[in-house]
C-alpha cells in the first residue's frame, strides 16, 4: 500500500443535534475522509479534513451518468464505551463488486477500512449512545471527470460522511403499510440491481411517492419480467414467514446482496429454523394469507435493521399480518440483531469489530 | 413568467479549441445557465454567470440517489451567419417527462428557452461553423439537497453548459460495429428507460467496455424480459431497412423517445418510404440478413445524428450490412438533416428555430 492517511482537524466544531432531533441521515459529524482517482495515477491522496462541500466541474460525470456507487454501515456505542461495527468486511466487498459493475476503478479494501477507523476515531464524539441511536457511516464513490462521452470516467472521489442517526422511520420499530407495486419496476436482471448505485434508488422515487400519497410506507417491488415475484421492499431485502418457515428472495442478480439479510439468514438457521432463499410469487403469499399461514412479514437493511410490515396491499386488497403487530420473529430478529450491534449481547459469530 | 435572466459576464476569456481538437464535450465556452430551486419557493434566481465548478455538499442526493435528468440539444452557425437549433421544444417537453418520472419539479419550457437563447447570444463566438461541427448544449438537473433518507430532493439545481463539438464518433460518417448484448440489459418496461436520466447510462458502461475490448463501438441492446426484441443502439434509437420498409423499435416505455428519431420517421414517409414502429426481434433481423433482404441499420441521436452500422455481432456471427459502408438511406438522412439544422437545405417541416 504505502499511502498514508493525512489528518486536517478542524478548528471549529459544529453543535451536535439534540438526541431526539437526530432522525436519519440529517446531521453530518465534523470530518470526511477523500481520495482520489486519476487514470494512470490510481487512487491516492486519502485524506480525512474538517465535513465542507466540493467543488465539481458542471460536466462532471456524475451529474449526467450517474456513474456512482455507494455502501452504507454503522457505528455503535457500547454500554461500556467501547465503538463497535457490525461485519464491515462484507460492505468493503460488496462496494467493490458495485465498483466493477459501474466500471469503477477497485478500492484497496483494507486502506478503506483504515480509514474508516481514522475517522470514526477522530469524530468518536458524535457517536450517540441510546438506544435505537448509531453513527451511520455513507462510504460512496462519484465519477468527475469533466467530458461528456458516454464512458468510464478516468476520475473518480471516494468519499466517507458520518452521521449520528436515530431510527430510520419514525414509527420506530413499528410495522409499517406496503404497497405492492404493479406499475413500476426497480431492476431487472442483466441491470444494476444487485450494485449499490444511484440509478436504482432514482428508479425508486416515483412509486414511493405515489405510494406515500395513498398513505403506505414503502413499496413492495415484484420482478421485471414476470411480474409476480417478489424482490426487495423498498430500499430493503424481503422476508416472510409462512407456516415454520421463514422464506426470503434468492439472490437473483436483480436484488442486493444485502448484510442484513446474510445475517438473518445465519441467525435464523442458528435458531433451527428452516429458512429458504428461492423464488416467491405474490400469488403463492396472497394464497399463504388466504390459508393463515402467511404469519410475519419483515423488511431488513442496514438503516432500519429489522423493520416488520404490519400491512400489505395488493391490487387493493389489504393483507393484514399478525393484526398489525410486530410478530415475535421480526422483535426477537430486532432484538438479537441491536443487541448484538450495540455489544449488549454476546456475538456468536464474530460479526462486530471494535474500533480502537 | 415574471423570472429575469441576470447576466454576469466573464472578464477572463477562455481560449477556444482548435477545430480539429474538438471532438465531443470535451471544452466548454465562458459562460453557464444556472437556476435553483427549493419546496416551498419554487425555481428561482435564474442566471447566466461565467463557467465556474459548484460548491455542493457532500451529502447531495445526486451522489447517493441518481436523481438526476438531462437533455442534448445543438446549435448551428448557418453559412450565412444566423444561429439555428432544431426541434428545442420537442426537447424541453421530453426533459419535462423525464422530470415527472423521476419526482423532479417541473420546469417552465419558456423560461428554459429564453435562457437557453440569451445564454447561445452571449457564447456565440463559440459557434463553430465548419461543416460537421455544432455548439453542443447540455441541460440538466441535479436534486442538491443534502439528506441521505431515500425520498425526492426537495433542493435542485437546473444548470445549462454549452460545448463547441466535432463529430460524436472518430469515425465520423463511417459506419460502426456494433455487438448484439445478450448478457446486459438496460432497461425494462415500468422502470425509468424512456426517461434521459443518469442511471440509464451508468447501466450500460460496463457492457459498451466490454464491447469496445471486443473491438466494438456500441451494443445493441435487447429487451429486459424477453431478451429478444431489439431496444436501442449504445444511446440512439435504431432502424433497420428490410426490403423497401424502414423499421424502428415502437416506444415501448423502455427506450427514449427520441427527438431525431422522430424527425427520421417524419422524414422518411416524407419521401415516401414505408417506416413501421414495432416490435423487432433480434431472430426476424438474422432471417433478414441470411435472406438478403437487410440491406442497412443505423443509429439516430443529436450527438451523431444518423450513425451507420457496418456490421452487428450476434452471439459470434458477424452479419455484415451493405458490404460494411455507408447505406443510401444512411447518407441521404444524414446529408438532410445535418443540411437543414446547418440551414443549408430548406426545411419543409418548420423544424429549425432562429436564435436572435
Amino acid at each position: 500500500m504505502g499511502l498514508t492517511i493525512v489528518v486536517e482537524r478542524t478548528t471549529a466544531h459544529k453543535a451536535k443535534p439534540a438526541i431526539d432531533q437526530l432522525s436519519f441521515g440529517k446531521y453530518f459529524t465534523d470530518h470526511m475522509f477523500i481520495m482520489d482517482y486519476d487514470a494512470g495515477k490510481g487512487w491516492h491522496h486519502p485524506r480525512i479534513v474538517p465535513y465542507q462541500p466540493i467543488l465539481l466541474d458542471p460536466a462532471a460525470k456524475v451529474f449526467h451518468y450517474g456513474q456512482t456507487v455507494f455502501e452504507g454501515m454503522k457505528a455503535y456505542r457500547t454500554p461500556k464505551g467501547q465503538i463497535l461495527m457490525f461485519r464491515p468486511y462484507k460492505n468493503l466487498q460488496r462496494l467493490n463488486r458495485s465498483n466493477a459493475r459501474l466500471s469503477i476503478p477497485s478500492l484497496d479494501e483494507g486502506l478503506v477500512m483504515e480509514a474508516l477507523r481514522q475517522l470514526i476515531k477522530v469524530d468518536e464524539d458524535w457517536i450517540p449512545a441510546e438506544q435505537g441511536t448509531s453513527l451511520y457511516i455513507r462510504p460512496f464513490v462519484i465519477a468527475t471527470q469533466a467530458t461528456l462521452g458516454v464512458s468510464p470516467s478516468e476520475q473518480y472521489h471516494f468519499i466517507i460522511i458520518l452521521s449520528p442517526v436515530g431510527s430510520y422511520y419514525e414509527e420506530g420499530i413499528n410495522p409499517v403499510s406496503i404497497y405492492v407495486e404493479s406499475e413500476y419496476v426497480r431492476a431487472v436482471t442483466g441491470g444494476v440491481g444487485n450494485a449499490k448505485t444511484g440509478g436504482n434508488y432514482a428508479a425508486g422515487l416515483k412509486a414511493q411517492q405515489e405510494a406515500t400519497d395513498k398513505g403506505y410506507s414503502q413499496v413492495l417491488w415484484l420482478d421485471g419480467v414476470h411480474r409476480k415475484y417478489i424482490e426487495e421492499v423498498g430500499s430493503m431485502n424481503v422476508f416472510f414467514k409462512v407456516g415454520d418457515k421463514v422464506i426470503t428472495p434468492a439472490l437473483n442478480g436483480s436484488i442486493l446482496d444485502g448484510v442484513t439479510r446474510d445475517s438473518v439468514i445465519r441467525l435464523l438457521k442458528h435458531w433451527d429454523i428452516e429458512v429458504e432463499e428461492r423464488a416467491i410469487s405474490i400469488d403463492e403469499l396472497v394464497e399463504a394469507y388466504r390459508s393463515g399461514l402467511l404469519q410475519e412479514a419483515f423488511g431488513t437493511g442496514t438503516a432500519a435493521v429489522i423493520s416488520p410490515i404490519g400491512e400489505l396491499n395488493w391490487q387493493g386488497d389489504k393483507l393484514t399480518l399478525n393484526e398489525g403487530r410486530t410478530g415475535p420473529v421480526a422483535a426477537k430478529l430486532y432484538d438479537f440483531m441491536t443487541g448484538i450491534q450495540r455489544g449488549a449481547i454476546e456475538d456468536p459469530f464474530g460479526w462486530v469489530v471494535e474500533i480502537k
